[in-house]
């Protein structure tokens, strides 16, 4: 006595969702089913919509509707410097600072070996013809501190150096706000290896 | 300089979800985009087929295809015992121990009246109306143990006894394999009182 079919497909489609197990992806689907359906069409037609719609911009590998994103058509940016982060949702995060005005390109990911993601699956080579367009006078290495983002900063700023490029990496330390009690000891200890002339 | 906007639809339609704020949704649209198009489209297919060819039984409530569900459809199933459930998932659950031939009335939902939610909201006369069939001897009431499903319960056993049908309430205790030690003293409170011979 099985349940109808096309409800079981929608639970079991759901759980392509990260973090999306199949008691949730259950919970989700009756929610939809009983509590939302307008919800549920909207995201039908949203889902469908986006894939149609969005891909990547030549320039900075960002989600895009056109061909080169508006960010990277802007003349208000500063072309001279390109910053680079791993996911869109970091290049969100750099904006909302209002602290750079230069470029970006997100790299839709992070060297991880172990998961079979290397130089190839990111597409450094693109990345690469991006930073020699003869503008880009600095590349700002703006992945995370985690043991990933650091290794793919390090590559990437051998590559860099191998083209004559200056590149950068933006500082590690004690947060603003941060004290020095509630700090974790690597954190204060680079702070202090990375200490500036006051 | 704002994200492209089918991916702000698809960021905010996918809050429809329980459990999904902006954070988590902002995640899966990154996630379905770039790691899983393939997963997107199927589960865009997935929510409007569900939606389209989804409906209640009219019978037990539940979700189904046809008019009339598989179950109720039945000739296996004792007509004579009708168990009164909250959601679908309760009904698996019930199913799932293989110790009930009877049928089911999902009520989807129970009474609270906190969200606005009561005998008009959960369509108690539906269920009055199934269980005039002549046929139902016994109603079940297995909605949970909680203060909402008591209370739903107490509620229906009044409207049952006014109808002169009989019903009674699955059985509260310690778990099946449960020590004392480690079962709240409520549970062991009712145990004690529900006490049966030996």
């Amino acid at each position: 006595m099985a349940r109808p079919s096309s409800l079981d497909e929608l639970i079991e489609a759901l759980r392509c969702l990260p973090g999306v197990g199949p008691k949730s992806a259950q919970r989700m689907a009756y929610h939809l089913l009983q509590h939302n359906p307008r919800g549920g069409e909207r995201l039908s037609l949203a889902i469908a919509h986006a894939l149609k719609n969005l891909r990547h911009c030549i320039r900075c590998n960002n989600f895009t509707e056109a061909e080169v994103c508006e960010r990277c058509a802007s003349s208000k940016r500063d072309p001279s410097l390109l910053c680079v982060v791993e996911m869109p949702v970091d290049l969100n995060t750099m904006e909302q600072t209002h602290a750079f005005n230069g470029l970006y390109y997100v790299l839709m990911g992070r060297l991880s070996p172990l998961d079979g993601i290397g130089p190839r699956e990111l597409a450094f080579e693109r990345l690469m013809a991006r930073v020699g367009d003869g503008l880009v006078k600095e590349v700002i290495l703006a992945t995370n501190f985690t043991n990933e983002g650091e290794a793919t900063a390090h590559y990437l700023s051998e590559l860099l150096r191998a083209r004559g490029l200056k590149s950068s990496r933006i500082a590690r330390g004690v947060p603003v706000g941060g004290e020095l009690e509630f700090t974790d000891a690597a954190t204060v200890a680079q702070a202090l290896r990375e200490r500036r002339e006051y």
